[in-house]
Parts: C-alpha cells; structure tokens; sequence
C-alpha cells in the first residue's frame, strides 16, 4: 500500500485526494493545508485522513511514501526539494517549477535519490487527447503541418502569474505530448488590462521542420471556447474538449499538389471528403493518471510526465517571458 | 448619369458589374478581361455592355466616368495610375497596391487631379460592421481592450500572393474603421507547406494604448470559422460571420477591479449578465458600397473608403511582410 | 431541526440525501434501500445516517418527521399512505402515484391529518423554469400560441414503464406549472420496439383557447436533445436546457395581422427584431427545492407542487394511455 | 430538343426556367403568367422566351413539347387536364392536386394518352436525400425504428393552404421515397392563430410494422429548425439540413436486447460508437431533377416521382384534413 501526503486541499487538491484514494493500492494518509476551513472539508468527507496546518510534518513523516505538491507554483520548488530530501517520490501540480534551474535541480535531486517525479499534465490522460496522440502515431494525419489552440474564458485572474503561466501550459504540454518534433523557437505576445500581468496573450512556436504551433490564452472573453486544430498532409483534425459528445473530429480535407508538365505553376487542388467522429473514452483523466504513478513507483518505471517534460514546459515558458519583454521577438529554446 | 467601366470579369467583377449597374443614377457601359470566355459570360446577361479584351480602350474612353478595378493587386497601380491620367475616378480591389508608395503616387495624383479614390473594403459596409461600429462610437463597449479575428478554411491558395495579403485586409480594414486609434507596431509570424508563400499566419498589432489585436488568417483549416471578438470595459462582443440570424452577440460580461482597504492585492470580481443579440441589417454590402460611391462622385466628398483608408491598410500588409522575414520581430508602423 | 427518512438511495436518492442534508433547519436521520450496497455507501459518506433495509422502521419511527419517498412508482402509494398514517409529511418522487385514484386517496388523507404533500417535480426550482415563469407572468411574451417540448436521448429503457411516464412527467409538470390555463384534452400515439412499453412517443394536448402543447419523448435517439420552444403573441422564447450558458432565448420576432380595408384577405406581416438571452441563476434546483419544503413544513402551507400538481400530472399519463390504446385519439381531462 | 412551356413565375417557377433552360437537349419556349412584372422580369433575363398572360396559349402551343405547371395548388388540376388533353407531359408542382380524386383522374389521363407526369418533388433530388436513400438500401441502418421530421419557421403563412399542405408534402414525399414500407393510417392535431387554417401542425404515421413516423411543422417559430432523426436498429440518423457542411451524421449507437438465463427481464444494453459525416453532392437538385425528367421523356420510362407518387402524398394530406377534423382521430390510408 503507497501511502501519499497531499500539500493544498483548495481549488485542485481535493480532486488529487479523491482519485489517489480511490486507489486500491494506494491511500491518502495526510493533508495539509494553511486554510483550517479546508482541512475542515477535509476531516468532513475522510474522517481517517489526518490533517495539518505544517507541511513539514508531512513531508518528514517515516509514513508517507508519496507527496503531492497542489499550491501555487511559487511554492513548488521548496516543497518538492524538502520531499525528496526526505526520501518522497514527488506528484507536483503544473507548471512544474518556476524557473528551469529549479526544475534542473529537483530532476539531478530525484536521479541520485532514486526517486520518482510526475508532473500533473492531467490533460494528457484525457481521452481526446490519448485518441489524437493514438491517431498521430498511427500516421492517420500524415506528416503534421500546424496546431492551433484557443483557450479562452472569462477566467480567473491570478494574482501571482500572468494569463500565460496560467492556461498554457495544458497546451504546451499536449503539444509537446503529441508532436514527436522538438520546438526550436518561441514567440509571445500579449496585454494587460487588470494590473501589470498579461491577461491575453498569443504565443508562436517555431520548429525545424514544417509544423507551426500557435496557441491564443486569454482571460477576458465573454465566450468560453478551448478548441485545438492540427492540420497534416493526410487528414486534419478539430479537438473540441466543450463538446459533450464529439470532442474530436477527423476531416479527410487537404490540398493535393501536383506538378502540371510544362507549366511554371504547380497545380493545387482540394480534397474535401468524410467526417468522423471517433468514440472518445470518458474516464475521469486524473483517475488514469494517479493509478499511472502507482504502477510507475511499483515498477520503478519513470513516467512519461516526469521531471524532464516539467522541465521542457518550464522552458518553453520562460521563453514566453523573455519573448514577451522584447515585444514578440523569437527566443531560441 | 455615371458611366462605369469594370477591368475584370472573374471571381468578383460580376458582383461590381451586376450592383453598379443596378443604381439608378449609374450604368455600366463597358467590361474588359483578358479572358475570352468571361466576355461571354458578360454578353450572355447584359448584352447592351460593351466587352473588350483591351483595358485601354476601356480607360480612355471618352464615354467613361469611372474605371473599377478588380484584378489582381499586382495590376492594380498601372491601371489605376493610367485611369486616373485619364480623368477617371478610380474603385479599387483590395488591397488597395503591392507597395505604399504605390498607393501613396496615386493618391497624390488623384488629389491633384481631383479625382476620387475608393478601395473596395467591401466588409465595411455589412450590416454587421456597421452594427459594430455603431455600438462603439455610441460607447456601449465602453474603452477597448482587445479585438482579435479568425479567418479561416480549406481557401483557394493564391499563386501571387500569401495568405496575409488573401485574408487579411478584410480584418485589418474592419479593425481600422472600428478603432479610433491607430496602431503602432505590428508583428506577424506564419508557414508556408505548398510553396514558399505562408498558408498560415498570425498577426499580432499593438497600439499606443490599452488596445491589443491579433488576426489568425488560414488556407488550410477542415472548417470554416470567420469569428471576431470585441472586448470592451463594459460589454463584450462576438461576432460570427457564418450565423445565419444572429451575427452579432454582446454580452454584458466583465471584470470589475478594487481595491481592498489595507489589502495590497486587488480585488478582481467578475460580472456575468445577459446577453444580447441586436437585428442586423442583411442589404448586400455591395449595393451599399457602390451606391455610396456614386453619391460620393456626385457630391464630390472624399469617401471614408479612400485611397488614404487603402494606404493604411497596405502599410499594414507591408510591415507583415517585413516582421516575416524577421521571424515576428515588431515593425513599427 | 426537521427529521427526515429517506427511502430509497438508488440512481436520485443520494441527491435527495445530499440537499436535504445540507440544510440548516433540517437533517437526514434514517436512509433505507434494499439493496445493502447502496447502503454501504450511506454508511460511507454518512456516518451519522442509520440505515436499514426495511422501509417499515423508517416509516413508524417516532424520531422522524418526513418521509422521502425516491422509489419505483409502482411502490409509491403505499409508502406514501403509510407515512401519512404515521403522521409524517412526505416528499415523493415524480411521478407522484401510478392511477390517478391513488393519488385523490393520498390527498385526502394528508388533508384530515393536516399533514404536507410534494411531489417532486425538480425542473420546476431550475433557474431557467424560474426565469420563463417570470417572463409569462410579467406578459412579457404577451398571449400564448404553443408550448413545444422536445427530450430525446439514447436513454436509460425502464422496465415498469413506458418512455412517457418515465420522460413526460418533467414536461408536462413545467407546462401545467408555466401555463394558468388548464388543459382540456390530450392525444398520445408512440411504439415500442425494444419490448412491448413504448419507447418513443408523441403527445398534443388541446386547451379550451388558442393555446397547443405538444411533446416529443425518445429513448431511441442517438442525439441527446432537451428543447422547448413556447410561443406568444409578443414574443417568443426557445429554451435549451443543454446550452451551459444561454440555456433561455427571446425573439422578437411574431406575425402581425392587420385587416387592409375593403380587402378580403387578412395583412399578415413579420416582425424579427433582436434577440435576447437573460442571465439564467444556476443554483441547484433540488436545493432550493428542499429548502422550500422545509419552510412549508415550517409556516404549515401548502407548497405549489402539492399532492394536487401531482394529481393532474398523473390524470395527463393516465389520459396519454387511454389516448395510446385508442390509436391517439383525444381523451377528455 | 424538348421545348417547354412554364405557367407560373412567381417564388419557384424563376427555378424551373431557369434549370430546365441550361438543359442541353431542352429549352424554355414560352413562360405565362397573370403578373405582367412577372413577364418583364422574364423578358429581361431571357429575351427569347415568349411571354403571355394567357396561359391557354401555351398549352395548346403545338410548339411545346412539355408543360410545366408552377402555380397554387388549387389550380393544378385543371391546368395539367388540359395540358395533357392536349398531349403535353406535365411536370407538376408539389402538391400534385388538391384532391386524391383530381390525381387519379390525371393519372388514367396520362396512361391513355401515354404521356409522363413528374411532380415537382424537389427534396428527393438533393445530395442528402440521396444519400440516406443509398444508406438505407445498404441496409447500413438496418430495419427501421422511426422517422421524426422537423420543418419549422417564422414562415410565409399561406392564405389557400394550412401549414401541412405548405410544408409537409417535403417532408411526406421523402419518407415515402426513403421507406419501402407503406403507410396504414395517419394522424394529424393543429391549431391557427392567425387564421382558421392551422400554423402549427402534428402528424404521426402509422406503418403495419415496427415503423413510427412523425412530423412537426410550424409558421410561428423564431428559430429555423429543419432536421430529420432516422433510428434503425443497426445505426442511427440525423440529417439537418441547415448545415453548411455535416448535413447528414450517422451514429453508431443503438440498443443490443438479450435475453438473461432464467430471468424474466430482458437484458438491455448501449451501444455508442463513432459518428460519421459522410460527403454529401451539392449539385443543385433541380437541376438534377429537370435533367432526370428529360432523360425520362427521350426514354419513355415513368419517373418514379410521378403522378402515383404526387397521388400517395395527396392521400396523406387529405388524411391529415380528416383528422384534423377529427381531433387526432387516425385516419385509414
């Protein structure tokens, strides 16, 4: 039986605590929280689980195998590097860290300790997405030409990041999950409207190939809209995560170029064909998630979200930073 | 009674033909292309207008108030600069020239030769637009925040041109008869996949002010999305081209910011009200556009369509160009 | 502190437990199911709750003051009868009985033991019923032409029952809540395909005036459809339960009928003006509803959905199966 | 080259001309119609058509060799008996004529005098139609379960005809094109507001096998509904027709029925799969439809949108004033 602490029980950690207690080889031992009224929530709905106003106490605990780091991302570092210090495979909420030499530091930490880290890309094990990175590598698409998200809402304005370090890295994770290809540049723009943070903004990523990646965050839409595009050779695909029963639509549309003989200009023609839904599975993401970090420390396998994709999405978003203090220019990854 | 001669029978000049020569108080009177067949097609519907595969004749006929021209833009400042030597009023595809200097000769000439200059920026005069603009001037959106556009489908890749020059003049002009201010810089990034042109772009415009826009144009998209959203201090709007009944939506949505005594965090709330879609207008544009050219020419006053709005826009289209080369890099404006 | 029991804790008695739980002035004392899983689940969440698989102890026991009657409809009356003659109040589960007889019975008792009927009719606390409830009553869709209900789904086949007494009840609970004017005879046709219980069936309901209901209930369809349009005189409004934020339209839009004169034919002119989509309040009905009960309980009044509300909602199922076994034609109500 | 004549050039009858015209073995000769405007608008568009207010002229024309006859309803018998007395083939309008005994007359007619009728049943000629024609004679559905038709509007209302004569004979003729089965009875319930013709009507059809069908059509709707659900046992349908793109969608959903060893209940189980949209043919379906009438006439073959056809959709629609009348009362076929 692995037995996970969890630090945070607020917006996100009571869906941590719920599916690794649903485990059945696993169980939430501990909860800690600075908020008492969270960890009254907490005593309410598990009884057995103790609670904790100290994180420390969690983390040093000989009975805890597992800590699960759900706070703001300012608090990760800290915390996970206490945790392995202390012997504990780490669960840390997205973004990883807040800098890549921190999310340097803890990987080295892990690997001479031994010891696991999942970053919670939780989007990974959605359906949709576990069905489009099926489709990709089943070269269903053909060779990728673009990929284009819109992620917007009239959301929460956080008061710590901007609307970047907020919504973006769902995308640039799933990307990064889905396009075998590494990106080579990135560039970003945006405004703030609220105070000094970005609250919309646009992000272009370049890579050494054909694909272009675009990705639109904002937090001031009166429409709720999360729509990704990926376009290639063969097929191209709209992933719509609002719909309730079509989420992913597979359109056998292209452009066909040929080469007319004699003639200067290439012939460009359209093939507009079949629609097709596929059935999309409907299993709560998070529940297939923590039952994967159970397996990974059973079997010593590292996952596939572990210290170095953290790591990748933390550098794409400090590249963002950077890009967005030079007005939009590319910053090399 | 003001006589009209249109250079280009092919995607577009049967819609000039056919609204111009429905006005009362004007008529076409002859129709020149280089295409035998689109002659054909002239003769076949109206056989009281003149054909002639020769443009010249067209713009030194005496018998010729007005030459329209609605060919492609690499054709546009030859024929317009020779109408215009021939004393004739010029209606211009857009966009507008290849180049501003282009533009800017022919305005210059114009001016001097009191001729008039409209650039067909048909969208302007949608009931949609005007809507819109009505709602703003009449500061029902209160001070601007954002104005972001997506124009995208499976589209009939140009030889000449990129997708920014294809697409793009449609949203910028719009932008630029919304939005009072003027913007300053602009950035754009994109990908070609069939040749060296981009079928892909992006385009980000900062302002001097609180304003961002960004416009997401694309030959290569399985589903046809022209949708513009407006968010405003007040209201938000979206609109959405392909609505049949209600193209324009505004919500009373938003953000309201405090400050908490004694707190250095903001207080962000969030208001989320009713929504509204208002009837518009469904006349053709183009009746409108051309109708209003007309009174123009008559009354002599420069229309708000002019050579200057058309020279904006090309500036635009430029400095895309250049912000390409220079992989998204800010060009000022 | 009001005591309830709660029978029954399969697919919607945990949802009453849950809301009846969370009140102030109320709590659950004693759930029983026959099945000792759903039980085991109580016991799970609710440690506090006693449990039993005997309705019987529930029903006699001195320290409850409500009985919550969430079973098969087939068991209702008897449950219901009981708990009157113990002196409980009883909330039941829609549809309130299986003949309307049983129902009158049921009344009565209550009435000589001064004791509350509700039937839970949900729909009718939802935000949206709510707001049109209002809209009707304000006359802001002046004089009504037509209710028109669509609930379609690939949908759960009951044993007991056909599709109409499983899917109608909502329906025809908001439209006898909605509408002042009483029904005065209703048609039902349908088939059954999966076993001889219709599975999909088509109701129209005549009143004394102007106004036709119909409604169009289907287990077997492979979209998931929950609409209504209703039309008046001066407007008209489509509700779309499905729609997460604009669940409630209103049209401008009508016919104007005027007399030319000396003219035989009737002037019918179209009006289509804006639309427009008021802000729906998104509590959960069952909340409000619960809470209602208990202030009812609390003052000693009657609430509108009564063992009355009840009755002519089962004298319509009743009429619809008359109606079904004459081949749809119409039965008096 | 077949010549013909069309009487009527009102709403439709620009259509017939103008399809039957681009015909490469037919032209138009000669268009009649009450409406001297009518004629000019003819005149302007087609110099060389004749034009007469008299539509006798036409119809005893030994120059022509097919009369088409797009005028109301009430009109059609007398004008086809001539035309046919006068050895033209008719090509009809929907509803073929007000009276099952006027089709049956002009059927006989036709056969003595061996010569073609085609009603004008437009819808079976569109991409979508044939297109779910091809997939049920696949078999891909398997045996049907229903058909539930909605066409509804904030229509014309008609001053001759109820909404069911209006808009249902589309409907009618293409469930009686697309379901081999034939119907046994009809039902129908309505109710004017404008006037004493209905504006909304219901209509269920009875088949002798495990088939429903049902219709719903409406003047009085502020929103345009115009969609089909088609449910066989082995897939399931929806056309909408409103869709620019994904007109028809067939789902792979349905309901499996076993049978449990030793239980009495029957085990019913889901199944829900992929969608699939697949390509339907735009082509304009007139035009198909006038081609296919002349390949008829130079064949001699009988189409099968004939006089029996257009006299099975009248006997619907008169069934459906029987019932009406009879309050939803079915009506034997």
């Amino acid at each position: 039986m692995i037995k996970i602490g969890v630090i945070g029980y607020g917006y996100w950690g009571p869906n941590i605590v719920r599916n690794f207690n649903r485990l059945k080889s696993a169980k939430v031992v501990a909860v800690s929280d600075s908020n008492s009224k969270a960890l009254s929530r907490v005593n309410e709905i598990y009884p057995a689980i103790k609670v904790t106003a100290n994180a420390d106490e969690l983390i040093t605990s000989a009975d805890i195998d597992v800590v699960a780091i759900v706070t703001p991302v300012s608090t990760h570092f800290e915390l996970a590097k206490k945790a392995l210090q202390n012997g504990k495979h780490i669960f840390v909420e997205k973004p990883f860290t807040r800098t890549s030499a921190q999310a340097e530091e803890l990987i080295e930490l892990a690997d001479k300790k031994k010891l696991l880290i999942m970053v919670d890309h939780t989007f990974l094990f959605t359906g949709a997405v576990r069905k489009i990175k099926q489709l990709i590598d089943d070269n269903v698409l053909g060779s990728l030409y673009y990929y284009d998200s819109m992620r917007i809402n009239l959301g929460l304005i956080q008061h710590d990041v901007n609307v970047i370090w907020d919504l973006a890295p769902h995308d640039l994770s799933i990307m990064d999950y889905l396009i075998k290809d590494k990106p080579v540049a990135i560039g970003a723009s945006g405004k703030g409207h609220v105070n000094n943070r970005e609250d919309i903004a646009y992000i272009t990523v370049q890579f050494s190939n054909n694909i272009i990646a675009h990705f639109n965050v904002n937090w001031l839409s009166p429409v709720k809209i999360r729509m990704t595009l990926i376009g290639g050779e063969k097929k191209m695909l709209v992933w719509n995560d609002l719909s309730a029963d079509e989420k992913i639509r597979i359109y056998d549309k292209g452009i066909e170029v040929g080469n007319r003989e004699g003639v200067y200009d290439m012939l460009v023609s359209y093939r507009t064909g079949d629609m097709w839904a596929p059935k999309v599975d409907q299993l709560e993401a998070l529940q297939m998630e923590t039952e994967y970090f159970v397996q990974c420390i059973q079997s010593g396998d590292s996952p596939f979200n572990d210290g170095q994709a953290g790591l990748r999405i933390v550098k794409m978003l400090e590249a963002c930073d950077k890009s967005l203090k030079k007005k939009g220019e590319l910053v090399s990854l």
